[in-house]
């Protein structure tokens, strides 16, 4: 809902969207803003000359991530970020929402010469998409003291190094381990665009994340036996797609049961794929995001028995290579509630939901406690020139910032 | 069995496949002897000489058929045929095991001086494999009458069409309504190898085919929704990989339930096929082997409800292709009596079962009654070097056609 009266302040921040998405433009359409490049630098520098305007002390840290801090007497840190950066053509509203409404919340707390008990510090942090380089999180796991030492060796498609990029940037890769600053954070906040369809198809206009899922990644082999389609008995038939279509299924139906599972099987091939030949072999790609901690503890070993059991079935050989496993991060509650209380103040109820999709809040909230808030994403399209959020809904989640962080750098 | 007391008469057809494996033999391994090359021209000639060796009248029609005959006084004749093509790097015996069983089957009874009632017959057609301009059955299908007009504008790799390839060999593409002379023929009869591992994984050393099966080739389109893996909920989305797995299972079950049915997916894509991307789209072939005019009348209707069932339940649009249609060819009673009496002779009862993979006697079968008879492939395997079959197995094969022979040109 649009506030009565609502006057020029509800505009600056679409104003500010418009204007970060002219940097890094792309004449086919959308924003290339990579890790240590220029355009990503000249956003960075942007919104950095816009904080300090506020009132704010900004620094980039030796990760590139900006860090604009509003001192206040004592005690730990409240945080508000996301990332500049974007994948190729991206949209203007992944990441950049974040980090924008962050400094329109402090536009809005000077307006009104609120006085933070606590620090509040508005953050943007390097590389979250890990376009240029595969290194995802960089910034924010930078921040919370990961060791980065095999991101730092990373290539882009030319060569160059993740160390040699930041050298171009005026940054020394050995420093990194200065950027670590999370122990000085008590709560981080971050608001994004959902990049999903349900609030969307739901009319809603707010999403409280109570979980970033986790994800596993795995890639299933299953070998059997070419043969002849129209020769070979069908008992006699070891079909590694017979298999793979049992464990497809077998996925879809316990996701389809689990609200907080999601499965998909994204890539398949089978070889050596005649029309009248029966598949030798099969390889399919599953990725699984589990809401709860409990479910990912054992969703290796359950989709590793399903797996067997469709190998029995079919009388092929079956191996599962897990690619990656990330565990969910759960939000805190007492961060929830006080979005929920800012939302109550602009009559919205926000719908709780599960982040489907990774984010900086992941990696901090191992760290620290942590919340996010969605933005509906029209038609769930997100990372295409096509992504697009109303502007109306930005502002809330704006304002919805504002009030959660006049209500915890009070307290 | 290999009969006692057995003499170099048993080991005349051993050599003579083995002459002919080296005609068009690969360094690589097996054999390559294509439609309207020299080396397949070759080696129908060496045949065509030990036939006029053996005082058959022998012929080279104008599809490039070898026809070789036995006069008789009267009646319509009794033919052996198969093929002396192969596919690329083939195996010794699919299809040359037909032909030189029939030039052994005339040898012995020459050896006993039979007197033949009807006419005998001994051919070879041309192109059975279709390996070289996809033009398979060619020379039968010829022999036959049937329209090849299209066919002989089919081109290899290279860009040689039909009609000029046979112009290489001498033979005049516009004359091939001549080699029409099924009107002749009162039955057929053809030996061939099984090409799967029924016979040998059950220890038999004859089939008694009962039909050859029909095929069925189609080409299924599933179009769904290409969205983003972590975000999208399970009942948000039209996965046509998910509809895909259930119209594989379906076949998979029909099939297995149905013994006269064969049912394969052999080649599967996914679009776009990002392992972090729900599929958008999904094609994916079918291949069908009805063993009974009465399936495979129903097979196709029967797919589309499968695959429409599917896709409504997966929220996909489907479309459902035929590539192509052939009907089953129910072999004759009385030939495959034949054959049996002419194996009970032999000490040996031949296993019925139907052929999945197609012949001449299935053109042949649709125009004067046909019979085959079956020698075991070792592990099944053809189509490859390694494909055998035991020369005891292929001479026991040419003792029972000879034994046929007998029977049917003489009542």
């Amino acid at each position: 809902m649009i506030q009565p009266g609502a006057d020029g302040a509800e505009r600056r921040l679409t104003a500010d969207l418009e204007a970060a998405a002219k940097i890094g433009a792309v004449p086919a359409g959308g924003v290339s803003r990579f890790a240590w490049t220029p355009a990503l630098a000249q956003a960075t520098a942007w919104v950095s000359s816009e904080l300090e305007r506020l009132g704010m002390t900004v620094g980039i840290d030796a990760a590139g991530n900006m860090i604009a801090k509003w001192p206040a007497p004592a005690g730990e840190a409240v945080m508000v970020a996301s990332h500049l950066d974007t994948v190729p053509q991206g949209g203007a509203f992944d990441g950049a929402l974040g980090v924008l409404a962050g400094v329109e919340a402090i536009r809005r707390l000077r307006d009104e010469a609120f006085q933070p008990v606590r620090p509040i510090w508005i953050g943007s942090f390097m590389d979250e998409e890990g376009t240029r380089f595969g290194t995802s999180m960089f910034g924010s796991r930078a921040f919370c003291g990961e060791d980065l030492s095999e991101e730092l060796g990373a290539s882009d498609r030319g060569g160059t190094t993740v160390r040699e990029a930041m050298a171009t940037q005026g940054f020394t890769a050995d420093r990194i381990g200065e950027a670590d600053q999370v122990a000085s954070v008590g709560c981080y906040l971050e608001l994004h665009i959902e990049q999903g369809p349900v609030l969307s198809s739901q009319g809603r206009r707010l999403g409280l994340v109570e979980a970033i899922s986790g994800v596993v990644g795995l890639r299933v082999t299953l070998e059997g036996e070419a043969n002849h389609a129209g020769t070979t008995p069908m008992n006699m038939r070891r079909d590694p797609l017979v298999a793979a279509a049992r464990i497809v299924l077998a996925l879809r139906e316990r996701s389809a049961a689990q609200s907080g599972l999601l499965a998909t099987v994204g890539r398949i091939e089978v070889a050596p794929g005649g029309r009248n030949v029966i598949p030798g072999s099969c390889q399919f790609t599953v990725d699984l995001r589990p809401r709860d901690p409990e479910t990912f503890a054992t969703l290796e070993s359950w989709t590793a028995e399903v797996v067997a059991e469709a190998a029995t079935t079919e009388g092929v050989q079956a191996s599962v290579e897990t690619e990656y496993a990330l565990a969910p991060t759960t939000m805190d509650g007492a961060l929830m509630a006080a979005l929920e209380a800012a939302a109550a103040d602009e009559q919205v109820a926000p719908l709780r939901m599960t982040s489907g999709s990774g984010h900086d809040a992941m990696i901090i909230g191992r760290h620290a406690r942590a919340a996010m808030l969605f933005v509906p994403s029209h038609q769930g399209i997100s990372h295409s020139p096509r992504e697009w959020t109303d502007p109306e809904d930005c502002e809330l989640g704006a304002r919805v910032l504002a009030g959660a962080l006049r209500r915890l750098a009070r307290d």
